[in-house]
């Protein structure tokens, strides 16, 4: 589907799905629907109002299914960067009264980043745990930076430039041991926008107190977010207004983003192990394929959407640009920041070598991507690398 | 196009274009492209993105055209709501080194309403300034308000509930002298989500430093709002992340909903004239129809798409029911708050009667409603007011 033959030699290969992806017919119906039939205000009383409410209703449902949470947990936001700013914001403001201290760790998301900088603006202490060369959350030092002053952590479930697979759960039980040993209340919150919808999370199960999701990640629209709040939790709103999702997100309710979101959710975690098992094939094909090449090294995580390559003697951007005129869609670090080209956080944190911070790329999959065309990017790769490292400076 | 024939009594008649608008094919094509074709993250460096910023750039330009402002002004955000959380609380944070004095009205929607008092929590002074029975504001009075500690002036330019037209040209003038006169820097935000697509406001030329606007008030998706700010006001972020929007609106931009926003402008701006006078055709029947029923009066401001009608003797709530059966979409109050019937602080504000309060209906028009329906509403009043006046208690 996303495929196309566009010459005799070149194909179009998106693998940039962690950035984004496109819209499949399941949920574009269902926002079409919202669009021209149930097109009311949910708030209004009369029968538009409560036909367009019922979308909003059916979504949540699919979200807490999924989560095994109840329906009135899910928050609808404009997507990932809110909910994660309402998450740490709002939880931070409710419960400052606990104490002032936050931990995180230094591979989080920008929308994770800065807020908790915000934070430390108003007043909060930010201590960030430590990360080993794989971008995994060292749980046991995480475990001596908790105190009695501190109220939240915040770790990401899987990350969005290596697909490394946070120790959630562990974390999670950490803290609730911390907690009733301590007769504290530290919050737990995940940014699981690249998780959601490629693995399996019961917040509630497992202790997580707020957890962030995007539809755009997932094949639903793009505006489209969601946060999990355990109802226990103490949370306050960063957006103030007529009250709509129970005071913690008001705005007239984007029913088609909403709808096109449950809908994508619920698709997603239907063919969840088909989806997998595809983009897993997808992505070890390009790595071993790369890895054939001289000069070239893996850093990826287990995130079967995400693989993170370092190819020496070529900037990101020049290799991006050539796998472009190729047909080939990639990204420098993540997307998300890079119309600011920085050299990446998460790179630095994994201890990756200083001449390879500017020459690696994200590759990430969708179900819809094929072998063959990480076998064509396989061999783009291998005709473009001698060329590039002959011909352009570092 | 919204109308048609239930049954051989029954037309379908949405008269609740204030709470939200049926999207416009134009709209909804655009907005397919940006999922179908143009789906890419608009922040990735490639072709994708490349082409998905292509659609914000366009929708930047319809609306910076209608406003007569540089495309650097305009900041989208998920809609009016949002837009008017960003200018007053953006605004007030960054300029509070200046004074901690806010003024605005008792007929602010609450959007406006609720982000101020929040303000208040912070530590801010607010005061109300006075409307007349028309729910206008007293221009004279406002002025004897402004004070050196002053920082931020917020007025809507048309009232959500009535439709009074606020003298904000008159209000911007009064800031600039007192600005001038007192070397003071008072900021001056309009809340125009009712006005945007149905009036020509120029901020800059008026003196407006920040204006808020919604998409789905004129035929564009719902989660779509932006924000003017002058070049030259500070303001601060309330959402952080990626750096999008130049920093002062981050997160993935939802280029369906921006694209489909611009369009939306583009088109009610190009047929203004038409549509003003077909709105007001529409609105002068009902009110002159209703008028000649007993015990009706009329609270309708100038704006040409809201109509308020009180009716004496009758539960909106119960002559809303009593409408829809006919296939009628009215609401009672405004819909951003109607899922918490209280009693309008607008109509309380403009001094209604007492037992009016909980008696009055909003009629809201676009410009595809036609005097037929009209004429069928009127038809349906006449119908049931004494019927419901008989049988129903207060």
């Amino acid at each position: 589907m996303i495929t196309r033959m566009m010459s005799d030699k070149n194909m179009e290969v998106y693998f940039d799905n962690a950035a984004t992806t496109k819209v499949i017919p399941e949920v574009r119906e269902i926002m079409l629907e919202t669009m021209d039939v149930e097109y009311g205000n949910p708030s209004s009383m009369h029968i538009k109002g409560v036909g367009a409410e019922r979308y909003i209703k059916y979504a949540k449902e699919q979200i807490s299914k999924q989560l095994k949470c109840e329906t009135k947990e899910i928050t609808f936001t404009s997507g990932g960067t809110e909910s994660n700013n309402l998450a740490l914001i709002g939880m931070a403001k409710a419960n400052n009264r606990a104490g002032k201290h936050i931990i995180t760790t230094p591979i989080e998301h920008a929308s994770v980043y800065n807020p908790i900088l915000y934070l430390q603006d108003e007043g909060f202490d930010v201590s960030f745990a430590s990360v080993d060369e794989k971008g995994i959350v060292d749980v046991e030092k995480l475990k001596g930076q908790l105190t009695n002053e501190t109220i939240m952590v915040s770790v990401m479930a899987v990350n969005n430039e290596i697909g490394a697979v946070e120790p959630i759960e562990e974390i999670a039980s950490v803290i609730k041991e911390y907690n009733k040993q301590n007769g504290t209340n530290i919050l737990f919150h995940v940014d699981a926008v690249q998780a959601f919808g490629k693995m399996v999370i019961y917040p509630k199960r497992i202790g997580i107190d707020a957890m962030s999701m995007s539809g755009h990640k997932i094949h639903g629209p793009k505006g489209s977010g969601a946060l999990f709040v355990d109802n226990r939790v103490k949370i306050k709103p960063i957006i103030y207004g007529g009250g709509q999702e129970k005071g913690l997100r008001s705005g007239t309710e984007n029913t088609a983003a909403i709808s096109g979101m449950g809908k994508a959710c619920e698709i997603m975690y239907a063919r969840l192990k088909e989806n997998l098992a595809s983009m897993k094939k997808v992505k070890e094909h390009l790595i071993n394929g790369a890895l054939a090449i001289e000069g070239v090294t893996d850093n990826s995580g287990d995130a079967a959407h995400i693989a993170s390559l370092s190819f020496e003697g070529v900037r990101s951007e020049v290799l991006l640009h050539a796998l472009e005129d190729k047909g080939i869609c990639v990204s420098a670090g993540s997307a998300c920041s890079s119309n600011h080209p920085e050299i990446s956080g998460v790179l630095k944190a994994i201890g990756l070598k200083q001449e390879l911070l500017d020459s690696t790329l994200r590759f990430s999959f969708c179900e819809y991507n094929t072998i063959e065309e990480a076998e064509y990017v396989v061999e783009a790769l291998k005709g473009l690398l001698p060329m590039l490292r002959k011909y352009t400076r570092r």
